[in-house]
């Protein structure tokens, strides 16, 4: 019994899934799932980018969190249209949650919409949330075996971002391993040198999500 | 139907908790069930810990992972058992999984046995494994807010250690409000700062592991 019931949760997950897709082509948007171990700086790079694009690209963000309502604080701040999702505990967002979530913004206009998926590295993976891009964001002070350790996340994202380069000095961190691990699973897939806190690759980061605008979603796309 | 067999999982869950808590007070064994998301360095706490401790207390680990060998690879090199779970993509370890473990386990003359879970803040904190102490780490890079967002995790351990706090320097990591939100949280609760990589704190750490010895399950222990 338990397996059929994941089976139908999974079957009315993707049917969401592809509700979210439908609506964000219709409205011309694209949406970012940016999934991503706790602490790594999700929130942090989402708000670089409203900084710097603010003004050419209009923006909207659905924040994930488990408990609290701190990084849509956080967001509502730099003056974009922000939803929170709380799952009450859950390990991750899912298709139905954005549909939800989508019924409280004004997609008219809006270009990139960021989805802040909750801080975890593993069930994320597994659900489409009917995202046009997903982004797997890794801080340098996890260690360079996320990737081995956690490879669906980077079989199935279309790029990494590399945050808290500025700590690599700090930590035993092989960059070369990392890259080479990212590689193996995902040969073409960007990956993305950023830190925050300096500045250093934020521009690189803005210029691929600028890219992505008028992207549709790839028919080779497939999550699971 | 649903939740039924969410509550029907539950109950099997908690009553293995029951057999691997019977088993351990039978052996005599203190087993630390260590929570954190990935990356924060669960597995160098326990290399620290069987370096300076190996000599003295008979030690043991099972290793939880979703997919690799990595961590119970890196334990066995410092000659004490070790099990690997593999959770097959899960995101948490549940105490049937503990149980089969244990099998393989010579527990006789054993004193420690770590449980390294699954790196994940949410759901392994809602599964007792029938552990003697629950240890919850954060790396000081993955942000002082961690406590904030996740508290069932810092309201059930026994412990907190902060690791990685050489890299303090280096990170707008605000340490007052950190110690705040875990005494507001859990206000007896030890924090024990350490930095497997200077050795700092790592003296504290194995002086908490070795007063636990010879203890058992405190009464008021509940983890849901």
């Amino acid at each position: 019994m338990q397996i059929k019931v994941v089976k139908r949760i999974m079957e009315a997950s993707e049917q969401h899934a592809q509700e979210v897709r439908q609506r964000l082509q219709e409205a011309g948007v694209v949406a970012l799932n940016l999934i991503s171990a706790p602490g790594s700086g999700k929130t942090s790079l989402i708000e670089c980018a409203i900084r710097e694009l603010k003004d050419k690209v209009r923006i909207a963000v659905i924040e994930g969190d488990p408990d609290t309502t701190r990084d849509a604080e956080r967001i509502a701040k730099l003056d974009v249209p922000v939803v929170q999702i709380n799952t009450e505990g859950g390990c991750h967002l899912e298709a139905t949650m954005v549909l939800r979530a989508l019924e409280q913004i004004d997609l008219d206009g809006v270009q990139l919409l960021f989805i802040e998926n909750v801080g975890n590295l593993v069930c994320p993976v597994v659900f489409d949330l009917g995202e046009t891009r997903r982004v797997a964001v890794v801080s340098a002070a996890e260690g360079h075996d996320k990737p081995a350790k956690y490879p669906a996340l980077f079989r199935t994202a279309q790029v990494t971002v590399l945050n808290k380069i500025d700590l690599i000095p700090y930590l035993d961190f092989d960059e070369a391993q990392f890259t080479c691990d990212v590689r193996r699973l995902n040969p073409e897939m960007p990956i993305l040198r950023v830190s925050c806190r300096t500045g250093e690759g934020v521009s690189e980061w803005t210029r691929w999500l600028q890219n992505q605008i008028g992207s549709t979603v790839s028919p080779e796309f497939a999550p699971m």
